[in-house]
């Protein structure tokens, strides 16, 4: 039943490429309030093309934070399940905006990929779903099943007024099972179910020494440099065999099993020295590269500074320094638990002579598991399999959804996880992209996945 | 002989506070090219004084960086002694602006003190020698000695320009002995001579990993965090005892003997709690803070930075890392030797996975010492004495003045360091001031000094 919409998606490629950019042109950063207006554009976008498509009911409900884009579609009856669809339409900032060789807002395809922020993270993979929508409503006339959208414009800044909708409203989101487009594929072209995601908590250190910066000349040897004492802490977190050193880091993890390990060496993964430029790849000790970002926690420090920054010298002693850091958890690690393991070591190795604060990181979430035999699972890997025309692999990932741990905690349905983005995207960087060849065969997989879930 | 200068100084304090105004009003920052106006402004203003003074030839003159601006004054004859007069126009850069109570470039006065940018560190100590010059020139007619006037533009940035200039063009700058008011006092209105400064070196490390910042969801796990190698770096380097690990870093240095300890007890310093807002001081082991800042050598980490610094999370392996150090070097360290050492160390203890690279900082210097007992030197202690009536103290203090090493070691003359500043100056800080004790003071010190340096 999916031939007709399949067609429709080839014949109006391009109009639905156009619209896309025009979804894409709009820069709903959301960690910057400098673009509240845009994201209501980002929003009302999708309020727009959800009613021309036809859904039933189409909302942007006020969340306290950036609104949410809620629709329903109830035509396909009450005997035809129900699926929730996620998905996020705020993006990521651009900085450093001088290394991205278009404008990240203004969409360019150069060989075969399609160069804007948002492009992979989420918005082009949102729009899919939508597209796909359109196709099986312009020529079938309705879509299989019926369908609960659900996208926000929070994720990168921690989905905190999603999490407690999603608890306070739960007759609103209540269906069968979920679906997720926010992931990728292990490879280009190489269909992937993920069965398991990390999770994900943080902390940010701030040291004070003085009440300002000093003259090095004046007040070196006589006070503490904040950014020498990060340093100690920082060092004292994770050692150069990749093991982080903070007491009860690991407590809970379970050995990684043989076929396990042989799952993941069986992976065709990414050159990781390829798509990083890195000179070699450096991972926990005991563990592949592969290993470690699939299914062996990390901690990462995302930012730090303190002191001056701009051309030549400054001879200050610094009055403060800061770091930002975050890990990725496995099943087993709790992330309240794990955040105050790391404030802990942080007070316990501070030195003498600064102020030491830790800000802990709202945005947390347990890591995730599904069963890979699931047949919602099976009928997603068979129908990116007749998309993309090559065998389904089954992996693990290093990424963080919190807002599958969230659903799956309150609503306990399966969630399958269909991700269409590829190593090279670059999310959260400049010049990221998404290739074309993800757009045809993802909303293909999609056409095929619909037909699939209804069909006894 | 002074007596007339002195009256005039008086008397026309509220014209010379006006035109002092005029001068730090300038925003002449070195370091920023954006600048360069007000530095050739600056210039400008110095230049036109000294012609209204009377001095027999001014000149800026072009150094291929900032312009100097170079003087000479002959009329006292040539049985009278030539003093050289250094000093300089350039300020540091002024950020963060807003911890500034007050605009940097529009001095006020609050509490007896003269809030600007450089009203320390150097314009207001320069203006008050010219200051000086005028007060003899308008009462006695002539200035008891004769003067060849040095102020760069580029202290702030190394004065490698001057340092060339003084090397080619000897003649310009021959003279019987040098002065400069560049330096501060142990106290407010505490006379002190400085009888030891610290030499400089520096070095930048950038570590870079991956080719451009990655998902740590994604990639945490398989390359190596060039923040967190950098920490390992940093934390390498100087210890919790406040002790420099870099090996050789100490060869030469000779023990601080117990009369100078007693020396340094027995100056009534800061408190540097106060000043500096810390709520211990740190020195290394085995040295009092007042000890490790007078006659030890420092090492500071001035800045560092690497990743997002924005607000919030963001999950990122960065890119790049870098740090900037200086450190203030005793007798006895060679600047390039320890710079040399820094190196190895950052290289050898350099982790995998990470390319590191050195940046050597261009500027350096000796440390210089000088004999407390020199004629000159005693005539200033009494100068200074006369004006302030407080007993002179002799100590070394921690700052780096190159341009003193440079003059000695072409020159071989005596170097007279006369400085007005205080510990609470704010150099290189937001909110910079002077007190106008230091001013009226000082300037009274200079006037002494030029009729007790002629008085045989």
């Amino acid at each position: 039943m999916s031939e007709q919409a399949l067609k429709y998606l080839k014949e109006n490629r391009d109009q639905l490429l156009t619209k896309l950019n025009e979804f894409l042109s709009i820069p709903s950063v959301s960690t910057d309030s400098v673009h509240k207006k845009d994201i209501n554009e980002a929003a009302k976008f999708l309020e727009t093309y959800l009613n021309d498509i036809g859904f039933d009911k189409v909302e942007v409900q006020d969340t306290g934070g950036h609104p949410l884009v809620y629709a329903q579609y109830n035509q396909a009856g009450p005997d035809a399940p129900t699926v929730l669809l996620y998905g996020h339409y705020d993006v990521q900032p651009v900085d450093p905006i001088d290394l991205w060789d278009s404008d990240p807002f203004k969409p360019e395809i150069r060989d075969g990929r399609l160069y804007a922020r948002g492009s992979s993270d989420d918005k082009g993979q949102v729009f899919m779903h939508l597209a796909v929508f359109e196709a099986y409503m312009k020529t079938e006339g309705k879509i299989p099943l019926n369908v609960k959208v659900c996208i926000e414009g929070e994720e990168e800044i921690g989905s905190e007024n999603l999490y407690q909708i999603l608890r306070d409203r739960q007759e609103q989101f209540e269906a069968d099972f979920a679906v997720i487009s926010d992931t990728g594929m292990v490879a280009k072209n190489q269909p992937t179910i993920l069965y398991g995601l990390k999770g994900f908590t943080g902390i940010e250190i701030n040291v004070t020494g003085p009440d300002h910066d000093l003259h090095s000349g004046m007040y070196g040897g006589a006070v503490r440099n904040p950014v020498v004492a990060l340093s100690h802490i920082l060092a004292s977190m994770k050692n150069e065999e990749e093991v982080v050193t903070v007491d009860g880091f690991y407590d809970g993890v379970e050995p990684l099993p043989e076929e396990e390990r042989e799952l993941i060496r069986n992976v065709e993964g990414e050159d990781y020295q390829e798509t990083t430029g890195v000179k070699e790849t450096v991972s926990e000790k005991g563990y592949t590269a592969k290993e470690h970002t699939m299914a062996r926690p990390t901690f990462e420090i995302n930012g730090m500074y303190g002191g001056y920054q701009g051309e030549g010298t400054k001879t200050i002693i610094p009055s403060t320094a800061t770091a930002k850091i975050t890990c990725r958890l496995v099943p087993g690690q709790d992330p309240e638990r794990i955040q105050s393991l790391l404030e802990k070591h942080v007070y316990d190795v501070a030195p003498s002579g600064v102020t030491v604060e830790i800000k802990k990181e709202k945005l947390s979430a347990k890591a995730y598991k599904v069963e890979p035999n699931h047949p919602l699972i099976e009928k997603a890997a068979k129908s990116y399999t007749k998309a993309f025309g090559k065998e389904t692999v089954y992996v693990r990932m290093g990424g963080s959804i919190p807002v599958v741990e969230t659903i799956e905690d309150i609503y306990k349905m399966p969630i399958v996880l269909l991700g269409f983005g590829t190593p090279d995207d670059r999310l959260h960087s400049p010049n990221e992209s998404f290739p074309l060849d993800s757009f045809d065969k993802g909303m293909e997989t999609l056409a095929h996945y619909w037909a699939e879930v209804i069909d006894k």
